[in-house]
């Protein structure tokens, strides 16, 4: 049985980028740390890169076990845990969290020791990344305490965020699901009715796409086998904002099909419908958790040849100014790209003459 | 009566920045534009810079007129100006066809001058721009023949699109209003739906927002008197659209709805969905109308500092990589960023080499 003081041996279950991350952080922090995956070369690549050791531990000396599984396995995976190791403190990261307390609930397992947690980062980086001990710092790490946790266990959830150098939010099981429902899973579902949609579209008209279009439709090109068992743990939460959006849309439809008449020609439902969008887009937190900015935008045209954005870029700093955010577009047909340089509003018009000045064509 | 030969007299109506830009781009080209407005200082301001002249023409030797005026107003200035030139083409650059031409149809006057056409740029810059005569060069400028219109007129509008360095497409006007309802304006309404529906989530689920909710909700931001107009105008074909996705949604909700039994664990139906999702974002074409390529992303952290940019694009130049798109991450409550590099599959090992050695941190 572990007594002695300092960070818990830690079993991490599932070697891909979230786990073996978790695995380079803790290590990094000078934690122990064992891996365990399905295909044991996952967790030995993993450990040759110094993600942990991929030797098994000592079940009675582990405090603490974090199962980085599929979320449909996630419920079975932390409960065979909570068998396997009789003193530890049991979480998962999954982005969905009361399914798996559910499906645990009834089982004969010490769900006393069980605190389920969502770090919320590397989720949409995908294809081959490799795992990076950083990937926490500063992220929102959710942890979600149930009415069954000890308070010892949620200390070490917390314990876990804080070595990993994530920004600690608690938070109730239904509210967190509430909320990624709301946040993520429902923008996905509505990305994918958008892209759906396309594939009924003529070839010929796909011509006419412009940005806005890859915008809305990009993350529903995210992995459908994941997303699937996401939509499908989160169900209750999800369907309940699906059936308000088909509310909305139904009065979208109703709002565009009321032609404007002499008697009232301001046909204010459509323009109220539009509104409510722009009054949405403004409640989304900019970047670093504070309230969004009204930056102002310098769009700079760029030849499509390598070494521009160094330049350009190059420019930029010469000027002095801190670019708050980019975007480039490069519209079918279109040889030469724009960039959107996103900068204090202060600091647009001095950012506009200098590079005029240096021979860019500032729009 | 206009007789002489070389490019015809050139009236544009409305001085804003498509106009002003054709403006630049004619008179770059060797044509004689005079300008007009409402607001006739708006004329003055873009004859200053060097769109035309702000005096009136003599209307008997205009050979072109391009109206390039709010939505709602097209059809009238069309009418009118087909009677104030006699001899004069008229085109109008708005992002809808068909209103205009039944606007126009039962009018006393000479339908066979007008042909419409829709330059596809510059619409998604909003806020203070600056004309630029080479806004339409490659991209694509759709013009629509109708039953009544004289070759000669198409012609003339085809002569304005080759003056513009555009890429012509020609259309049935039907089918315009079909295509750009299916490319742009449905999903400007799609994101408008989303980014509405986050009036209503509690701010401090907010906080747990990422980069797919903002991609999603971005283009919901524009102008809500510019897309009343547009949907207003295009109200048929948006319709059809819209009530395509009301069934599609309806059956992703049964889809999401109908758990998985012990007959049926494999859960086709969101499957196939999701799926659905992931072929319409292929069917996209990629930059410069080919067809998407398979760019690989190589993923550097950006520390939040005036001038990271520049070196880190510094950097990929000297490595010798053409970047092929970027994108940048700021999430809430991290302090470092994600700029995500789009190059050549080939080049994405070699790029991540490179950057590492150079102490950046590669994802």
């Amino acid at each position: 049985m572990r007594t002695e003081a300092g960070p818990p041996v830690t079993v991490v279950v599932g070697a891909g980028l979230v786990g073996a991350s978790i695995g380079h952080a803790l290590t990094g922090a000078g934690w122990r740390v064992h891996l365990v995956d399905a295909v044991p070369s996952h967790a030995m690549v993993a450990a040759g890169l110094g993600a942990g050791t991929a030797e098994p531990a000592e079940p009675s000396e582990v405090g603490l076990v974090v199962v980085a599984v599929p979320p449909r396995t996630i419920a079975d995976v932390v409960g065979e845990s909570l068998q396997t190791y009789p003193y530890a403190t049991v979480t998962d990261v999954g982005s969905v969290k009361a399914g798996v307390l559910d499906a645990l609930w009834e089982r004969p397992v010490d769900l006393t020791r069980y605190v389920g947690s969502h770090p919320m980062a590397g989720s949409h980086h995908s294809g081959p990344v490799t795992a990076d001990g950083d990937l926490f710092v500063d992220r929102t790490w959710v942890v979600t305490p149930h009415r069954k946790s000890a308070e010892a266990s949620t200390a070490r959830v917390v314990e876990l965020v804080r070595a990993c150098r994530a920004r600690l939010v608690t938070l109730d099981v239904d509210d967190h699901d509430a909320a990624v429902a709301r946040v993520s899973h429902l923008p996905h579902l509505v990305s994918v009715l958008m892209a759906g949609h396309l594939t009924d579209v003529p070839e010929e008209d796909l011509v006419l796409a412009g940005q806005g279009l890859r915008d809305v439709t990009r993350i529903a090109g995210g992995d459908p086998g994941l997303w699937q068992q996401i939509v499908r743990a989160n169900a209750t939460a999800v369907l309940r904002e699906l059936r308000q959006v088909a509310v909305s849309l139904d009065r979208l439809i109703t709002a565009v099909e009321t032609a404007p008449t002499d008697e009232a020609p301001a046909d204010l439902s459509l323009s109220r419908e539009l509104e409510r969008g722009v009054d949405g887009t403004r409640r989304i937190p900019g970047k670093h958790g504070s309230a969004a900015v009204p930056y102002e935008q310098v769009v700079v045209a760029i030849p499509d040849e390598p070494g521009a954005l160094a330049r350009l870029f190059g420019d930029v700093e010469a000027a002095g100014v801190n670019v708050e955010d980019i975007a480039i577009e490069h519209d079918a047909s279109r040889q030469v790209g724009y960039l959107t340089l996103s900068v204090q509003p202060e600091r647009a018009e001095g950012l506009a003459v200098v590079m005029r000045d240096g021979g860019w064509t500032v729009v």
